[in-house]
């Protein structure tokens, strides 16, 4: 027999404390959708009365499935309930429940809300009595519960018992300031469970100490039957506890699963990866490569060792299938590995050859070469294939570069004014045409020569002409007087197919150029372009 | 009493398999560095014979402190230690201890090393045998312990124990797929201890489902005492446990720190933030915000209920003191909380200023604008320096610029060799004088630059002749076509005095120009020369 296991997700709340981000009403309408179609219970959208878009998101129904949560604070010391307008402000709010957070620690009692332990567990009572008499489910957040409990044990469990016995569904214990450990969270809701059933607690985890995760696991283990946690683990300081690992562990982990049943059915947690990925994008954030299950490297090897083993058995590095949280299994090529990995990059770009082939060990060797002096191949997948379909001799001489400059010149100029001014100049020879010349001017000098160098490549330019450069990165390799330039650019082209190449020099400028080419002579040879 | 606690660093081999990680020699050394000046334990350099870099690294001793350990794989099935070539190059390496990885799940042995439980068990202890006998202190990695252990208990317990009872110094349980949940790492820990004495065990973990660091501490619970982890969290797929997270928790935290001794001082706690962000620095990673203990908002409020808590109390809201481990607290109210970190940051800098001069606000308003198009003060305290005394009006006008041009030009000369030639011309006018015109050969666009600009400033020539550029580092921030460059120049004079400075612009050449006038008029400045 399975347990109903809670997910309670605060992305909109606790997440949007979060240093660097702003969710517009919109975002939050559309990261509510993105809750619901997951399968997550209870989603808390905001604090009404506390900003404008928070006001307007709880100005009417939304029409976002899931029970729509609407944050707040128990009513004031001193006040009745039905004389504190922060109070009626919540309880006006279109909400399916709503959430009080209330203080549970007696020396926040007295010194952040100056007043008694007693006002303070009957401003609890009441709120919770007021909420329910307007149809709402009820949840009681439970402030810095774990300090106060090791505080004042007595207090911070009447204050849990309160609620519940006023007739919160559910009673949530709040690890505020992150930094309780996971057998202090065990051995704490194993006494709380004495009180307060566990199928009527919750548990909200930040990730301090790192444990955010397994906070909120030890809480289940010891009973509590909600989790409170938020998208990619947004929250104050260091976030709170990540849905998106706690998620896949609860469905995949057998500890859990057999135990357990939650909301999000296997083809929401399939859809994970996107959902992660999706988040990033509204926040313009880079994807934390290395983030449990979804992130991009989450499975990708690199070790020699283990790619041989991974291409005859995955299962045996990996702890679960990627696809079933969405995500993709990768083998990178880099100076790490050996010769199976580099089997296994050929493979996947479509270069059949024998894996007995000498030609193999001598990619190895021009490859390890090459990256001891800064050329990152596993960062370049498009240069590895060129530098493979080289060495293996099938890239014809597309075309010959027979000189470049580039000039920056910056001065002032007739109204006074700073100018910079930057030219690049590019000679090619195509075949056996007559060399071409082309020049462009750019923002910077990579601007300008990638300009030039695509203006004019002869008969090659139609399979050239919806190329463009989309990212540019450089890295300072070594430092000091023997510093090293490597350049990774990204290119897209017209069919949205994007690649990597990279260039090393200690010249920025050859680098990038470097760079530059092998993107071209790519894209030839993926056009199909005659030598 | 408390007992010793083990700190052993993989950042060098684990973490060198990190998607995107690529180490140069020099880097690594600087990294063994960091992390003996910390006080870890051990520290794992890498791979003997497995790429170019590892080999040069245990190629001669390296002066570096701590027990310089050399990774690799016990002898091959089938051959005896003395005829085993990858073995041979282990035991020859320079290093202070060896860490074997030795397989002990029954299934691996039979798939991937397809050789006999007997013959794996014989390869263990003969290279135990062979490492201790040339005077190495040894230590086994048993790769997928767990899984091992759960299908296999017997035969993963028998290589533990092969390993303990052949004189090895650690058996490392490895949870090598990382997705172990930490009440099954405790409880196989705990029936582990009755073979092998938890003082003879280590744990390695990884972070494919949040839990590297709990299951590092779960193992401690129950007994072993060396922890394997990496600086950030480097590592493969999901990385590996973070030591930045781990050694404060040690540290800190009663139920560890009342128990355990770690190599870690108060002062080496103290620097974790900064040793952090510089590894961050050296990859050319932005550093992870929300890291716990060590990211740049692990103790930031945003405005809101907390942040008037947190002025009244800071422990409030703080599970441990941010300047423990060399962070610091910020409450992102108003302008109020932007001005108190203006007026101690010219206080550090030896500015003094009335705090409530208008040239403040004139001051935080300009930062705010140049911070937001890219400009990272933090990370370039000198050219904060400038910006202030600008602001502030004490900043004479040293040099002007009036014009300077950089032409990189690349060909093929008589003898068919590609070569680049970069030159750079600057034009200055110092004081009343009459303009100044340099030129000067460069490896590369910024290094012509900066030999230009510094070969003839007049009056102030003698002032600058200690100065040498010693580091510089590029970001593209935004990415794609509004890419704007940040480069950090740092530069050294004649007294061993540091400082760094900061330009942006869309064109690197202008971004690195700024940066080395600003290093240059800061030197000035420093030197007390005259307008």
């Amino acid at each position: 027999m399975t347990e109903r296991l809670y997910l309670f997700d605060t992305t909109l709340r606790d997440g949007a404390q979060t240093n660097g981000v702003d969710f517009t009403l919109a975002d939050k309408l559309t990261i509510a959708r993105m809750l619901a179609d997951l399968g997550i219970d209870y989603i808390e959208g905001g604090y009404p009365g506390a900003n404008p878009t928070d006001t307007e998101l709880f100005a009417q129904d939304r029409g976002v499935g899931a029970t729509f949560t609407a944050f707040g604070m128990t009513r004031r010391p001193g006040r009745s309930a039905s004389n504190d307008p922060g109070l009626a402000m919540l309880l006006d709010a279109h909400a399916d429940a709503i959430c009080f957070v209330a203080k549970s620690w007696d020396y926040h009692v007295r010194v952040a809300l100056e007043t008694t332990p007693e006002e303070n567990l009957a401003s609890i009572r009441d709120s919770v009595k007021a909420a329910l008499s307007r149809g709402r489910e009820v949840l009681v957040d439970c402030e810095h519960f774990f300090d106060g409990y090791k505080a004042n044990p007595a207090y911070a469990l009447a204050c849990a018992e309160a609620a519940y016995k006023e007739g919160a569904r559910w009673v949530v214990l709040c690890d505020t300031n992150g930094g309780t450990l996971p057998n202090e969270i065990e051995r704490i809701v194993g006494e709380v469970v004495e009180t307060v059933p566990g199928e009527r607690l919750g548990i909200h985890a930040h990730n301090d100490t790192e444990h955010g995760v397994a906070n909120s696991l030890a809480a289940v283990r010891a009973g509590v039957r909600q989790i409170q946690g938020t998208l990619n683990g947004l929250g104050e300081r260091c976030g709170n506890a990540n849905l998106m690992s706690l998620i896949p562990t609860l469905k995949l982990k057998r500890e859990f699963s057999e135990r357990f049943d939650i909301g999000v059915s296997d083809a929401g947690l399939a859809s994970l990866t996107r959902v992660s990925r999706r988040l990033d994008e509204m926040l313009n954030r880079a994807p934390d490569r290395h983030a449990p299950y979804v992130g991009p490297s989450a499975f990708v090897t690199k070790a020699g060792i283990h790619a041989s083993a991974i291409l005859k058995d995955p299962a045996t590095y990996e702890h679960v299938r990627p696809e079933s949280v969405g995500n993709k299994r990768d083998v990178l090529v880099s100076d790490q590995g050996g010769k199976s990995n580099v089997l296994a990059e050929l493979a996947r770009v479509g270069i059949a050859v024998d894996k007995d082939d000498p030609r193999i060990g001598r990619l190895l060797d021009v490859m390890k070469e090459r990256e001891a002096i800064g050329y990152a191949y596993e960062s370049a997948p498009a240069s590895f294939e060129l530098l493979a379909r080289r060495v293996l001799g099938d890239v014809p001489d597309y075309v010959e570069v027979l000189k470049f400059d580039v000039t920056v010149e910056h001065r002032i100029n007739a109204l006074g004014e700073r100018v910079t001014a930057t030219v690049a100049v590019v000679k090619v020879k195509v075949g056996d045409g007559e060399p071409l010349i082309s020049a462009a001017e750019g923002i910077g000098p990579v601007h300008a020569l990638d300009l030039a160098l695509r203006k004019d490549l002869g008969k090659y330019q139609d399979y050239i002409r919806g190329l463009s450069l989309t990212d540019y990165r450089v890295r300072i390799l070594n430092g000091g007087t023997e510093a090293v330039t490597r350049v990774l650019i990204e290119s897209l082209d017209e069919n949205g197919d994007t690649w990597t190449t990279v260039g090393v020099s200690p010249n920025i400028i050859d680098a990038s150029f470097q760079a530059l080419m092998d993107s071209i002579v790519y894209k030839l040879i993926r056009s199909g372009a005659p030598a």
